[in-house]
């Protein structure tokens, strides 16, 4: 018999700490100081309750909760020893059924582990619908995570462990994240669409009108129609373009291209007006399934959700999957954004990928028109759309450390980046003193310290070396050489700007104290993106009535609400990454409870959008 | 009509100045400000009072002074308005022949030395005896110089000029260097056997037992023996061994194997000791022509001069020219002064070149008898010695930019070495905030400097990271492993221990501080050598003699005094390099005047050693 919110917010105190037994692995406390603070206006709510709990409990608290989990596929489990509830989780993980040698393997991981850490590998194994994770996602996983730094590795046993106690209550409350289920069976279906070469290596690339590509077009295509997309087509570029009308019917469907005579133009009134939404298809290799096609699904299950109910908005809603943001095949990123403000560089169409095939033929060959005409007619206008909001997934750890599912972005970063070289003069590490040295790997130390510092002091600005190396270094030889990659990014141009200032100036002083030169090219810069301010406080509201805590954060990396942003107002909402937000990999992760959730964030700003004021 | 140093100490001033008209380019001030400080003991006291005006008169004087030059092979040249002195030497470098290609070539690096550095391109071109250097030396010097940094290169010109001044000094008063010069020319004599497939190249490779490298021993026994050695051989593992017997003619020359039955077996007298002396003659590839032969050079010119006045000295001298330092061919470095200690490994024996042939197999070519018993016979009993000296080219910049030319080593320093990574968490440059950071490559950074501040703290320790790389880094991935090498010497044991325990310290700190973690492997620990004080002090009397600085320094590359450190007294005597000290390269140098001044501080040191209270 499920429980309800409503019975736990009233139980008893000792009841309800009844109600929750089993959720944290022989640590009833945690529950029972969660309770404290009811009434729970969501399962969300309550979750973040119990993560707050544990967050400042401290870390012996933390490691006796670790401790108290048995070993993965572990000596409990072959003793029969293990709590029901992890009895039930490892064996849908399919860790009860092991291969001698798979056996073997995992007890020398956790052995490895036990040894590094001194505690127990925890790894929630049950996906979406209290599915397995597959063995050999298990080991990769496991593996991988042998090598983090210690107090990492006990912060992601903690998720785990909130992941764990979330699946657990998910059961007590019969509750299944239905729409997050949904969107997530969607990803793994389009995920099937890889890339030649791809495929037999178990990899993810999809890269432009490529035949991966296409598949995955009109994947998207029919999966729009299914939804109850009014129009779906697929545009000049290779946007899959799906439009659910507002409920003035004779609203003007904006997404259609402006140049086509339309059988709904007469339909047409002054006025309405179109959401416009979506994200990317295309993938980097090896990479992530959610990356970009979050952004088109999640609001997809929204119109569906509508669809499903009759309802219509007093605003037609525009889902874009756009067809190239990545850059892969082609230097051309943006793309399928980019079409729709204008910015189709014609010089495109030129360019050949790897094995010397033109954007013209690629698109000739993908039944697309590859006429600049037809793709210039791709762009809207602004006047005829309400705005652009776009749902991805974070690519950082920021949500994932907080232990927050969706977080609010406050711009797009500026960025600006350079390659460079340090140099000063080699000579014997031996017989040189330290006061006659023209040390270039010095000099760049001193720059990347700086540059640390100085972006921390923003608090929002980040700044890396990311390439960094002498040339054909010696033990013994003070390096003469240090070539060098500077990265640096702030919430605003002026935050870049200043950022970048300071660490150039920084730059040349050092030189000039230490005595030597340096080489500096600016290889990239891209103006920040701010969010529109009434689109945030639009989706902190929806995101607010969900019980989910607020959080907002500027995204460091490019989007195409950046493209959008040139011509009309954007906002962003992120959805938590796990595996600390790794992305461009296939670890790249969510979960259908966040995923659930942000499809209902998504529909609590369509509904407060169509009625501002209730 | 040649000065005499006598004429000059007591002339007036204005005749004084008139004397030495000429030797700064335009700037009689120069002279004129050090004569100031007579009367010079010697040429050097003279010289060394005219470097420390100039580098005491400050910037603006000292541009003005590179400015006043000529161009090399320049308009000047062309339009025949160089002064006197400047045509005699650049016609003697053969600049005044070039082919329109050298000029053009020449004309071109004149107009971008100009442009970067602001005042025109300097150098000494008139060699020992007033040779040129030859026009591709030129060239290539030129071509290097151009990429340092301004100051350096300012500071270059004012060598250079000195230099010129000291050769224009040397015309004035009739001064030859001529057992400078002889000693030159031993060193372009034995720098013409090089191991095959360097000869064509132009590179001076001698390795261990190759062609190249008995033909130097054969060639250095006989300049012995025309020396007047009284005994030469060539030992058991190619050491060339001289022994120049001492006044009691019935003394006992120590170097004598002790194995082997004499001639002089019967000239023995108890009490009566040896000097050793000597360096070795391999090279590194493509190596110097000064690096180990001079100090083989130097006492060998003090041996003929002793031999062609007649004179011996109540201590025999014996001088050793070492078959095998660099570990070359073979890693047995130090094998020819390990010898001499009894530390000749076994095992070496055995242990092949890069074409498989085993060192016993390179022995038996080469004529030795490749027995242990025959090198275990080559150890020397220390109480038969006085002691051990030897000369060496600094391999280093500090008696340079000093402008002196011989500098008294305070000690070889102790060593460590070490190959590290450093292991943080590799993340997206743009989503990763600062405080989520775990950057390996700024971990390194905060490592390298503060062994950099660390080292300098002690004025005399050197601390190196000399191989820095972030594997396949990304100019938008925070590096999640960096590599490192790092290098850490001090003049003693506890001094580098004391260095050591610091910088070790600190890395685990700022790993700890960091959340990141660190490999260190130790690939090399060498003890220090400092010299016996009263060896120092007796380089330092003869030094002072001469009317030449003292200058005292460590020792940061390893020489053959470290061996024989472990079994008697030694002390080594530093030779100014040229070209700011560099070695293991084509472009070591020396000149004829300082070569001079080395032989005569020898001369001084063994007529001290034979009249103690003189």
């Amino acid at each position: 018999m499920p429980i309800t919110l409503d019975q736990l917010n009233t139980a008893s105190l000792p009841e309800a700490v009844q109600l929750l037994d089993g959720l944290y692995e022989h640590s009833p406390w945690i529950a029972e100081k969660a309770l404290l603070k009811r009434p729970f206006a969501s399962l969300a709510a309550l979750k973040h309750a119990m993560v707050t709990v544990l967050n400042e409990a401290g870390t012996a608290p933390q490691l006796a909760l670790i401790r108290a989990h048995p070993e993965l596929a572990g000596k409990a489990m072959v003793s029969k020893s293990l709590t029901a509830e992890s009895s039930n989780e490892q064996n849908k993980a399919g860790l009860t059924d092991c291969t001698p040698q798979e056996f073997a393997h995992i007890q020398q991981l956790n052995a490895e582990y036990n040894a590094k850490f001194d505690f127990p590998f925890i790894l929630a194994v049950r996906g979406p619908r209290g599915q397995g994770l597959p063995k050999a996602d298990i080991i990769a996983t496991f593996e991988r995570r042998l090598n983090n730094p210690v107090d990492f590795e006990r912060a992601e046993c903690l998720r785990n462990i909130h992941r764990i106690a979330e699946i657990r209550l998910n059961d007590k409350f019969g509750f299944e994240p239905t729409l997050g289920n949904a969107v997530w069976d969607w990803h793994e279906s389009l995920a099937q669409h890889t890339d030649p070469g791809y495929a037999e290596l178990g990899q993810l690339t999809v890269t432009y009108l490529t035949e991966a590509h296409r598949a995955c077009a009109a994947q998207l295509q029919q999966q729009m129609l299914d939804c109850g997309f009014d129009e779906v087509h697929i545009d000049a570029v290779g946007n899959v373009v799906g439009i659910y009308h507002g409920s003035d019917e004779g609203g003007f469907p904006a997404g259609q291209p402006q140049g086509e005579t339309l059988a709904g133009e007469q339909r047409r009134r002054a006025g309405e007006k179109t959401l416009l939404t979506g994200s990317h298809y295309d993938t980097v290799r090896n990479g992530g399934k959610y990356d970009g096609r979050l952004g088109i699904y999640v609001p997809m299950a929204c119109v569906q959700e509508l669809h499903r109910a009759g309802q219509r908005l007093p605003f037609a809603i525009e889902v874009v999957g756009f067809a190239e943001e990545e850059g892969q095949r082609y230097k051309a990123t943006f793309l399928g954004s980019g079409a729709l403000t204008g910015h189709f560089n014609p010089a495109w169409l030129d360019q050949q990928d790897a094995d010397g095939i033109t954007m013209r033929d690629a698109m000739q060959h993908a039944g697309l028109p590859a006429s600049l005409e037809a793709i210039n007619a791709l762009k809207r206008d602004p006047a005829k759309y309400l705005g652009f909001v776009e749902v991805h997934i974070e690519q950082g750890p920021v949500l994932n450390e907080l232990d927050i599912p969706l977080g609010i972005v406050t711009s797009i970063n500026a960025s600006v980046r350079y390659l460079g070289e340090m140099v000063g003069m080699a000579c014997h590490a031996g017989t040189t003193p330290m006061d006659r040295r023209r040390d270039a790997a010095c000099a760049v130390a001193e720059l990347a310290l700086y540059a640390e510092k100085r972006a921390q002091q923003d608090g929002n600005s980040v700044a890396t070396i990311g390439m960094l190396q002498v040339p054909n270094g010696s033990i013994n030889v003070v390096p003469g050489h240090c070539r060098f990659s500077l990265d640096l990014r702030a919430p605003s141009d002026a935050q870049r700007d200043a950022l970048n200032s300071d660490v150039l100036a920084e730059l040349t002083a050092l030189c000039e104290r230490r005595g030597v030169r340096h080489t500096l090219d600016e290889t990239m810069r891209a103006s920040a993106a701010p969010s529109a301010p009434e689109w945030q406080a639009r989706w902190a509201s929806a995101v607010n009535s969900l019980g989910v805590p607020v959080h907002q954060l500027p995204s460091g990396a490019g989007h195409d609400a950046m493209k959008l942003h040139e011509v009309m107002p954007q906002a962003m909402l992120f959805v938590r990454g796990l595996n600390s937000g790794i992305s461009h990999n296939p670890l790249e992760s969510s979960t259908s409870d966040d995923i659930e959730l942000s499809v209902r964030a998504f529909s609590q700003l369509l509904q407060q959008l169509a009625n501002p004021n209730s």
